[in-house]
């Protein structure tokens, strides 16, 4: 088993199918009603978080505490960190508080890479920057499967602000490593040329243009897509970017990019539609599209707790 | 037994009275140094604070730690919620997360009610706006029960900002319920001319008159009630009110209905006076009087852990 | 054994040492993996911190929940007693809780010694204006027992702004408790003169002075002490006074008080260096002395655990 979950690029078909596999195990318990396992009784899994994210980290939180778990919850905000601590020095006090885990929430790029190489301990990516938040990807990964049986071979479009977001990141890394195939779908200024370029070599994305036969693809246009998609995976808007010159007016966003009533019946059948959340209802998702029965996204918030105590469960050795 | 504590009027008098025997229950059990109890192992009780309030916030806390149930503490400042997530996505969250009690301290009136129908748990008014605080409105009747043997046919006199308080509110509805007579007590700016109506119906409040024969009075003079009282319940002043056009300045105020060392003499001999805290000493109650042994503030605070021990406890099938 | 920890100067040698013992059989069971202890099931440990110190607080958290008790977090600040609730008010709320320990933060120097004359539970200062921050220094005892083997007869060097240290003073009351010599070294605006009297009666500390053969002394020459002293504990300088009439410029203070690679070489082989964290790197330690194999820093953290479980274990009657 791996030691530290940093990226989604650690996770290798095989472990993260495990860490699947393993998630489903600790549904089924919980649906059973054994809402606490004894497996982490006397390990210390601190929470350190310097963005506030109060849904992940109540998320984590749980899924240590269902495993029987000390928490610590380590606000950076007001804390010595804030005043000028580095993260090494911070680190080095978890190591030598005995963290068996440091779940870590980083508005550096990276951040989760430099703390692994100072504390015993392992280190949870909860998001760094722009750059990955593979737990959200876990579970959305366990979503897909338990919806409709399978990863390898599903058609799954990631739609929005592509650009800053972990999420598609982390997402496209672990579900091409499950064999799906993804298209990233919004505006040209918001889909970055690297990861384009990165997650399909050889391949200039034209404008409007279908995804190549490899695992990723580009497009521009949203409406062309969704008739060959089996999941739909809307992000989350961040208004606060609204501002910038690259990004849309929200009324033309949302005209091209939202997803509403209509273009959801463009999709098959059995397509389900996903959001990480917090939702912008009215910008990226319609009200009824977020509330259909296509909707899984109570499910990811449910599924969340039990990929991340997966993670915990296996990360910590608790497969001895 | 009921599901959800949204406000004082969920109780009727039967299940008012198996709470504050259960509270009892509780008490004795903390007497006897028996502090932990396995009942809700496993259980997940999630305070989610819209307000700061920490006495409130970790008396609940306290509860839930005492009955062995994991407690997640969610405070709604500075996290998604703060950005606009709508309530309704944070208790989907909170669903999906399972929570099996949802504690909820709210500025808007009604909010728990609206939760209740958007989680399976069991949600607990922790303070909804200036609605009502039912927990409260318990710990003070269980208070009452303690030191005066019943609570039927008591005279009470609750004094202050009537208009603002939840407390006053869930007070009423509560020990009306349980059979004692409520005068309300303050300037005519602070008595809410609706709730003296739905209280008293019929009844036409005169300036300093007495009370009626029902269970409900108001009263704008302090000095005429305090004889015939066997609790007085002084509320906080919320001194940044005191900008308003209808509050009296802080001198007149405590002036006329400041609980002071000779007002305290006019009480019988076995009256009590309670406080829900905090207090502000010299504006609503003389330091003397908060210090008596007629006082029961701080017996009050013990009682609220009692008192919300049996709450969890009982709402959570802890009968079972 | 003592109920409360507000001072030092509560500890005489025999109570020191058995908390030492105490640290020692603690850190020995982390060593063996045995990391929960049931010693405290049932007890309530509140963290009453009115300043933020995320370090001390996940510490002392820690270290109750390695003992099994349950821990209440408490910040003081956008709490009532922000709103200007007295610290009785406050403290007899947690008497009524049933706080079994109150660890306290407080910027008010004495604050502890008020508080545990309002409560039952036992009294721990974790810090309190510039007074007092006792289980600093038996950390930083301990930690020097278990690198040098004893504290009787050692030579302490207290280097930097001794004045405004909370660290220096406890220090200097427990190790001439148990045996050792203290110098203060800094520049005379940093040495207050009541410490220096009192520690040093009869002694008039004269500028680049030699201290006396009492056990406390004063030096304003960091190289004049070095060669003779066995523990070098640099203080942090709190870049806000930097902006203070009596304190030197960043360069100045650095250039005379930091410890740099060529101090540290003036220092006897078996010397160590401490520091409580956080550094300031580059100001009054130099980072190849902060990383080098003297340096106890990291040590220092993880005894912080220890000694905190040791006090909490004896304060409530873990010895039972």
């Amino acid at each position: 088993m791996i030691k530290h979950l940093r990226s989604a690029a650690d996770l290798d078909a095989g472990t993260a199918t495990l860490i699947l596999d393993t998630a489903a195990e600790m549904a089924a318990l919980a649906g059973r009603e054994v809402k606490k396992l004894p497996t982490l009784r006397g390990r210390t899994v601190v929470n350190l978080f310097y963005e506030d994210s109060t849904r992940t980290r109540i998320s984590f939180e749980a899924a240590a505490k269902r495993l029987s778990a000390d928490v610590i919850n380590f606000s950076a905000k007001g804390s010595s960190v804030s005043k000028g601590e580095s993260l090494k020095d911070t680190a080095l006090t978890l190591q030598a508080m005995g963290a068996d885990a440091v779940v870590i929430r980083h508005p550096a790029s990276g951040a989760p890479h430099r703390l692994a190489s100072w504390v015993d301990g392992s280190v949870v990516n909860a998001g760094d920057g722009t750059h990955e938040h593979p737990t959200q990807a876990l579970l959305d990964a366990y979503t897909m499967r338990s919806r409709l049986g399978r990863i390898d071979g599903l058609n799954v479009a990631i739609v929005g602000d592509v650009l800053h977001s972990r999420v598609a990141r982390s997402n496209v890394l672990l579900l091409t490593t499950l064999g799906a195939k993804v298209t990233l779908v919004g505006p040209p200024t918001l889909i970055p040329v690297d990861i384009a370029a990165a997650l399909s070599p050889g391949t200039e994305p034209s404008r409007g243009g279908k995804p190549k036969e490899n695992r990723t693809g580009v497009s521009y246009d949203l409406d062309s897509v969704l008739a060959g998609t089996d999941v739909v995976m809307m992000l989350r808007v961040q208004t606060e970017r609204m501002q910038d010159s690259y990004f849309p007016s929200a009324r033309e966003y949302s005209r091209r990019y939202g997803l509403d009533v209509p273009r959801m019946r463009k999709l098959p059948e059995h397509a389900i539609v996903m959001h990480p959340g917090p939702m912008n209802r009215g910008m990226e998702i319609a009200p009824e599209v977020a509330d259909s029965s296509r909707s899984t996204i109570v499910e990811q918030v449910a599924n969340g707790v039990s990929a991340r105590m997966a993670v915990l469960y296996l990360l910590l050795g608790g497969k001895a």
